[in-house]
């Protein structure tokens, strides 16, 4: 059984809705997650940096964040094929372990929880296929690295790319039927 | 540049000695960590479980261990041959999230944050060796499994084993001079 692991921010859980929204609460906006990427807006994300990082401090902030469309049931039925694991770079915010462990709980109860690994550098992952939102993480990583379109990662040229839960679906378990 | 994935619990912590000390205040007894494999006295780890399965829910159970005798230096040591990665089973303890990680930044600051895994199944680690107290976690596990001797697996045949941090030295630091 091949093995996938998938990334939880922006690609599990709705990260940039949440950014967008306290985004725009600052600089009382009214931008959609794939707005905040535009040219004419950049600057303010620098001014916002300082505000974020504070924020990704808390540790319920990673608790409250919308499940991706369409994620629960194509990993329900990924997992029928494939061996599933989740890799987050939590090392990155360790306030975040615990909301992180239990949103998946919450939103994820049919994963095994010995298949979640909080990691930083994904390097260290083995699996065959690994669905990431950041192309840096596919460096290193010895399967076929997967690209989930994100506000932030439209300009990269990395394939494969999907955009939606759908995608993948279609992508991972098309293939299962030919393999 | 090689890499090494290391276990926490018994291997760079002494989890053994903090759990001898509360069994033998339990049934007021005086054994070492190493005499608790004794078969005389196997009945009371089973009564003792309900116990400890509760004290590993104190999210400052695994704050307090002991550093393994010079596993700060060898480990130093070998950062200078290998990338360290430091792959612990927190998923089986998710109340030891914060502890670890606490744990780690005090006794082992030199090490990569990023580097850091918290994990289950071990299976997903992708590395050239892991130094391990459960044979378990060598299943699965693409690299070298290196045993490090702990009181519950003096009766593993797995091969290698190592008993102290001098010895890994020598076995990973001779290793990468021949290299």
């Amino acid at each position: 059984m091949k093995r996938i692991a998938i990334d939880m921010d922006d690609v599990m859980a709705d990260f940039s809705a949440k950014y967008a929204r306290l985004f725009n609460e600052k600089f009382d906006l009214d931008l959609t997650k794939e707005q905040l990427a535009r040219e004419d807006v950049r600057h303010l994300h620098k001014e916002f940096m300082d505000e974020i990082m504070i924020r990704l401090e808390d540790p319920t902030f990673f608790r409250d964040l919308e499940v991706m469309a369409d994620s629960q049931e194509v990993i329900k039925d990924l997992s029928e094929h494939y061996e599933i694991f989740i890799a987050t770079a939590a090392m990155e915010v360790p306030a975040s372990f615990n909301a992180k462990f239990e949103w998946l709980k919450e939103h994820f109860p049919f994963l095994e929880q010995m298949n979640i690994v909080f990691c930083g550098d994904k390097s260290v992952i083995h699996a065959d296929y690994l669905i990431d939102d950041n192309t840096k993480n596919f460096k290193g990583f010895k399967g076929e690295g997967i690209l989930f379109s994100a506000p932030h990662n439209m300009d990269e040229t990395h394939q494969p790319r999907v955009s939606t839960w759908q995608e993948i679906r279609q992508y991972l378990l098309a293939d299962q039927v030919k393999a």
